[in-house]
């Protein structure tokens, strides 16, 4: 594999690939994994390769900027590395504790610095692999209030995502605002169906045959963010509610597993409500 | 295989299975398959058994009846047999031709009595198989006029359903009060996502993962019909809205499939607005 | 749900169920689940049921044997509780970690009393949740040697089963007939595809477009017990066998899951090489 | 969609994209979509365009070999067209009569010339679409002296590919020599399980809880050849390997559909024993 990843967006024309490939030669960098993808609705370009070579970042990434079209042009040259990341979490332990084992198994490309919850819950767990955890109650104050208490614990930290392992809440559009493209949430149900609150409740009134699960980013519309990963497994008339939550969380775990784990390795482009991956 | 399927509905109580295995054994029947389901919420007891032997019809339900509670019974004693049914569709050949083709090959437990459809586009295909075709068209039509017209065809027939693969018609509750859990829909996403008009094209925009089909019966309220079968494919970001059509069709016809085969089997029975499959 | 479960194998014969229900009727059980199949090509019955009531589990076991065939029966009446088991693990942590996680949750049907294997990686991440763990290396012994040592283990303890949770040593045929139906293990390839050692291997090789796992019962065969569970995951030509084992830790350890599930709730019969799961 | 597809395959080095895009926007192509994979284990470099502009085949073709390296070069400059095809069936009708739906909607990328078939059962249903039925029986004769008959009839035709929609024969080596990545057949289970015959009896023996098909490449080695598409579904203990041969019939229509599409789309590679696919 290679040592760097190039990503490019920009406004689409003739002989970019050409021009992105011409800069890299002349780099004597060696493009081991190369994507492209153009949205011809709205004329846009997308570009990823893994590179091996002597890059030096800053100067690749200026000749590549005056290069390509100035329209929308966002170009990230990145050395590969785990990533730092957040994980908030309310009470159930399978979608963490799924992370925390990859964790713990070198399994996972990113680093845990820190778990918050609204709820004690998970402590002991999380202490178990001594990661740090902060319990900030949401009991009396307003959503506000508790944001900027959970905002104040993030400053500390240098982080790249906040995974939201099954955290039960909603959050404001301000702290959305604060991290874009940067929160991944994983939401029990195949998007757009069942969208809000216990969705596992609204399958069994409803008598669907599958059920799912979907792994997002988070924006400010409530379960409207772009779609990162998705999944379903069968079910029948013998299944409570309660049967479907636990054949659910298997389900849950996994997809959040397939979607971080595109995320860590900068697999994915937003492209305004959708992802495309390469 | 058993030569007959007796089906139960009643209210729960102790020593149902009893009593109908009793009155089962009485009658020298061999039971070869056999299930029950309890809807404990509502207190509803399901049966399906499928039975060998010499079987008198209606003394048997006689008997069966007389011992069962009163209260929500609905006892059905069948005789194996295919089917009578009524296709229609509107311009797209391929859940018609799957089933045209499995009907060809004997692979369909059903006997196609005739197809109709407001569109002439499917009536030289249809002719290739012997099969009377009805051009019913709703142009310069109202919807009450339109329906009168298919109900004068329909009651020439004598027909156990009806299966509309792909009807892109909005049957009005009067039409489908006539034929309760008579009509079966093919769906062309995961029910409850995308109801309504064009859900591909709904689903390119919101971006998802997956695409799926929904067969389900028909009742008054669009879209919210009892669920039979449903199934899923997985897509990405290169596809368009219509690669999502053309890789859908293949779960429509599969699901439609799979769903008719269930119900000309006798094997559901309809729980309010879900259903239940042995 | 019911208190008890009654499971049933005997030689198919008119009435069983009428025979077996009246027993539950008279000691005024009520079933609230039942299930029943009979394998026509052997002549053989199997029966499930779960029962709520004061049920006295020797009496009712007895009366019901002498009622029913005599032929290769089996009647067992369990008291719903969770089963105790010893896992053996080699060095990969997620599956093993998968059930650690949801015994630490309380969604494992199960206590975890101990875990042996014959290396000591594991033994950090055990010991994080209190349980006992035995390293018996196999090094520089005859596997009768080693699984001595592995046995004079599991004698401490009574146990209803044992998961091989990716141990990845032959279990020999004297060791698995120690504990005929009570070894599950979780194969790596949706059997019976690749057989035998480094299954991701040898589907990289082929260049199979799926790769999946098996759950399944140990009997004297490597990889040719009784199939309890399998899965898929698709795979495409830019997956290395690293990344195929990878992908595929997700499906070994849900399979597993779901097996073990299956187990714990006592809803598996075995019919000679295959299972039946109600 | 771009007019033309370029298809290269050439041992791997530095640069080649940059040749290949530098040739492409020299001859005023505008490239709508472009994949590449490097097999880092053999050093070998595969590339596929979609190309929009005014193209000189032959001279475009010729630009291209002169400047990438000699070493297992091909390039195919090729014109999106409809794909001309023969179908060899035995006497099911389902893989058969999907593709027939298809065509005759409109919905196949590819003509369909004739159908050959060692039995007669299917004239009746070609023959209602018009297309020539070659009854070409075996009995009596040996392999070679059949293959002959059914050669004859092929050398009256010019075509791209032909399609084995369950043809139950072995194709003799020489047969398959003649027809080098030409040749597509439908396997009814999920390879490398169940080679040979009757796959559905072999896993309704074995008791697996999946049944699939493959579609592949047909070469020497009998089921043995490139793998282009693969599919399951769940089955379990109720059904008898006939209803496993009838619920699998409609995963083999639909993986051969998917195959049969990405061949006549020109997306795919083969790589010694394995696909590439773009």
């Amino acid at each position: 594999m290679g040592d760097f990843i190039i990503k490019i967006i920009c406004n689409d024309k003739k002989g970019l690939i050409y021009t992105i490939s011409d800069v890299l030669l002349k780099n004597s960098l060696n493009i081991e994994k190369n994507n492209e993808y153009v949205d011809l609705e709205n004329g846009k370009f997308f570009y990823r390769a893994e590179v091996k070579g002597d890059v030096k970042k800053e100067e690749l990434r200026e000749q590549l900027i005056s290069l390509l079209p100035k329209e929308s042009l966002d170009v990230k040259v990145l050395k590969k590395r785990k990533k730092d990341i957040i994980i908030m979490a309310t009470k159930e332990a399978h979608a963490l504790g799924d992370i925390l084992i990859k964790h713990y198994s070198n399994e996972l490309e990113a680093n845990i610095l820190a778990v918050i919850s609204n709820h004690n819950d998970l402590k002991e767990l999380v202490d178990k692999f001594n990661i740090p955890y902060f319990y900030i109650s949401h009991q009396g104050l307003s959503r506000i209030e508790h944001e900027k208490r959970i905002l104040k614990v993030l400053e500390k930290y240098q982080f790249d995502y906040i995974i939201l392992a099954k955290y039960m809440r909603i959050l404001s559009s301000n702290f959305v605002s604060h991290f874009k493209e940067q929160i991944i949430n994983i939401h029990h149900s195949f998007l757009p169906a069942f969208i809000g609150a216990n969705p596992y409740k609204q399958a069994f009134q409803r008598g669907v045959k599958i059920i799912g699960a979907t792994a997002h980013f988070v924006n400010d519309n409530l379960d409207e963010g772009p779609i990162i990963a998705q999944d379903v497994i069968y079910i029948d008339h013998t299944y409570s509610w309660r049967e479907m939550q636990k054949a659910g969380r298997n389900v849950e775990s996994k997809v959040l597993a397939q979607a971080i784990n595109l995320v860590f390795n900068d697999r994915i482009f937003v492209n305004s409500n959708k992802t495309i991956i390469f």
